[in-house]
């Protein structure tokens, strides 16, 4: 189940970025579970983790591999590597360096990623024996079959790619990304791969990416909880004629693309959150801050009481004015509170509008996209978050998700 | 459906406090909705309320009017008289001088409270023409019939009874409560009404019902959402022939009393927590600090992810070890976590125990009554929340329910 078109976009390549799959049975379907990417030299990278103290042996090893120029990316769904304490970063590591063996570089020039059941001892021999068929596969037209790799309760692939043009040469950047539960605005809360062919230092490509995730990955909730393993990876080929974005050449143009592209991933880890039937944008504005406009806007997106009201299409909007209340904003002036639905208002005054008709707010709640607007008449701030509902269906894959 | 004992126990009179009740037809069924209680002259009363900003009509006014000597409480299920603006409190205003017209006392000595939907006006006409009925059934042996009364989505009334001897003299303690969901631990989570002849000044009264409310209710959760109307009210006559409580005399024993009737309440509401099918009791110990244990416990016990698991009777201890890690504790070593489910352990130094077998983790999991232990191992400190699981009856409740 998904909310809205879910089709994967045409996923342009990316000059000097090569992905290969391939099926290492670690989840027993027929579908390829692992995936490999490979930089081409004079590559920077950037990365963003968990912020999850538990994080997961791979998370770890990527966060320390980082720092030594990586060459490759070395992806497997189905199984997440986390709380297998020592074993677990042994196994890690050993994947990482038979890719390296494999191909000539350093295992510390690999970073490895992995998500699936937490817990479970990873199946490093079984990724081991893989790593052959996927080096096989490699190409820079591979995008889509990465995407599928990675997927595990994703109910469709997800994908992203804008092109560029500085001085009539263009560049691009193609990401992709996958959900579908433990979902929250705390880093990037996901795995989400992106590749460029700009040509630019890694200092500022890290800033580029942490801001863009910022505005993105960590304004999305499914259910508030952050997984052990999220990570965003920016890769930058440098292959592109567009000479080397600075802080003076190109970074806005660059940096909007990039943005762009993690929106619309995030933008479709939502549409596809787990059991899904609503899209639901929270915007809060005329709040103090920006700081507390998110906060309020968060506390709304992970309510249950919310959450099932939009299941069932049911406009409850006093669930969402408690909502509001216990956000913990110390002196709100609940009688300044203005709430649409859509473009209903329901609530003015911090009561009922004189002229809200429930049919009118039953119309809105039809409707599989959804708005929520909260106006907290405090200020000039605004802050939005995006979510999904909470249905039957979510209950059903959290409850069946191991067996 | 409940999880485990629900049999509404023996609750004995309190001399001194009367209660009467009738259908005033606000919800539309055969049962009672709308509750009075009358305190003998002299009888002292303390009350706490919801912390949510957006706190109901009857909130305001009660909260105003505890000031004043109340001398009344009008209850009434069915609606919430929450977001209701103006009108609300003119309705709320309404409904306590009604009933003070009728006993001959001021109506700010009534205290109003109001559980049910939210966002309706209230039917205050409806209310005040059914108190004459009310005020005629007036009696001590009245409590089973005023837990009954109070009930929204409750599957069971709820109630508890203690008594205290000092001195060779009797004095008691009954409560009543109502969940079922929009339950948090922030104040009072719901409606509790306890009545005891103690006699005991207000301050000392007020201080005995804080602490045993922060020890109670405010340590249970069923969905993380706080109401926009909880109110824990406890009513002293002084018809005991016990000599006043005061700091120096009989307090330690009251208290305690007291916050067992809490307690029992607290877990019964839990126990009947919207679609519980488990009966969780999640312990923090060797934390840093009480608040460090307790914020590592709500963090558990708000995940979705955590609920289902427990929904489906699996040992999905990754999940747990999940939520730990992002509860915010700074400098967390999660090589020291130990855990247990149950007797079972689960989790030493950060991963899965070498002697855990899967096999035992579901036997307890299968329980209806589930112990979750996490050990920080920082410190001398523990708290512990009480939870439920959350199941396509949750959801279903959720969606339905104004339907």
């Amino acid at each position: 189940m998904a909310v809205g078109e879910n089709a994967l976009p045409e996923l342009k390549r990316v000059p000097g970025i090569r992905i290969g799959t391939a099926n290492a049975g670690i989840k027993q379907t027929q579908r390829d579970d692992i995936a490999v990417v490979a930089m081409c030299e004079d590559s920077s990278c950037a990365a963003v983790f968990t912020q999850n103290a538990f994080c997961a042996a791979p998370v770890l090893l990527a966060r320390e591999n980082l720092q030594n120029n990586p060459r490759w990316l070395l992806i497997n769904s189905g199984n997440a590597n986390a709380g297998t304490g020592r074993q677990g970063l042994l196994d890690a590591q050993s994947t990482c360096a038979a890719l390296a063996d494999l191909t000539g570089t350093q295992a510390d020039a690999v970073l490895p990623f992995s998500t699936g059941v937490i817990g479970e001892p990873l199946p490093a021999k079984k990724i081991t024996a893989a790593l052959p068929a996927a080096l096989e596969t490699l190409s820079e037209n591979a995008w889509q079959e990465a995407a599928r790799a990675i997927m595990t309760t994703d109910t469709f692939a997800k994908g992203s790619s804008r092109e560029v043009s500085i001085d009539g040469r263009t560049m691009t950047i193609t990401g992709i990304a996958k959900g579908a539960g433990m979902i929250q605005p705390n880093m990037a809360t996901m795995l989400a791969f992106l590749g460029t062919d700009a040509k630019i230092a890694r200092p500022l490509l890290q800033q580029c990416l942490q801001q863009a995730v910022e505005q993105s990955f960590n304004r999305i909730t499914v259910d508030g909880d952050t997984s052990t393993n999220d990570a965003c990876v920016l890769m930058a080929s440098g292959c592109s004629a567009v000479p080397e974005i600075t802080r003076d050449h190109g970074y806005e143009a660059f940096a909007e693309a990039v943005l762009q592209v993690c929106q619309n991933l995030a933008e479709a880890i939502i549409r596809d959150g787990e059991g899904a039937t609503k899209f639901i944008c929270i915007v809060v504005q005329r709040a103090a801050t920006e700081q507390e406009a998110l906060q309020v806007a968060r506390t709304i997106a992970h309510s249950p009481l919310v959450k099932t009201a939009f299941f069932a299409s049911d406009p409850n909007w006093g669930r969402i004015l408690a909502a509001v209340g216990r956000a913990g904003i110390s002196d709100l002036d609940i009688d300044r509170i203005v709430m649409y639905l859509g473009d209903v208002c329901i609530v003015r005054n911090g009561g009922r509008a004189d002229d809200y008709r429930e049919a009118d707010g039953q119309r809105v709640m039809r409707r599989e996209d959804i708005d929520v607007t909260v106006d907290l008449g405090r200020g000039e701030a605004a802050g939005q978050v995006l979510t999904c509902d909470f249905s039957y269906d979510y209950v059903r894959i959290n409850a069946e998700y191991r067996t």
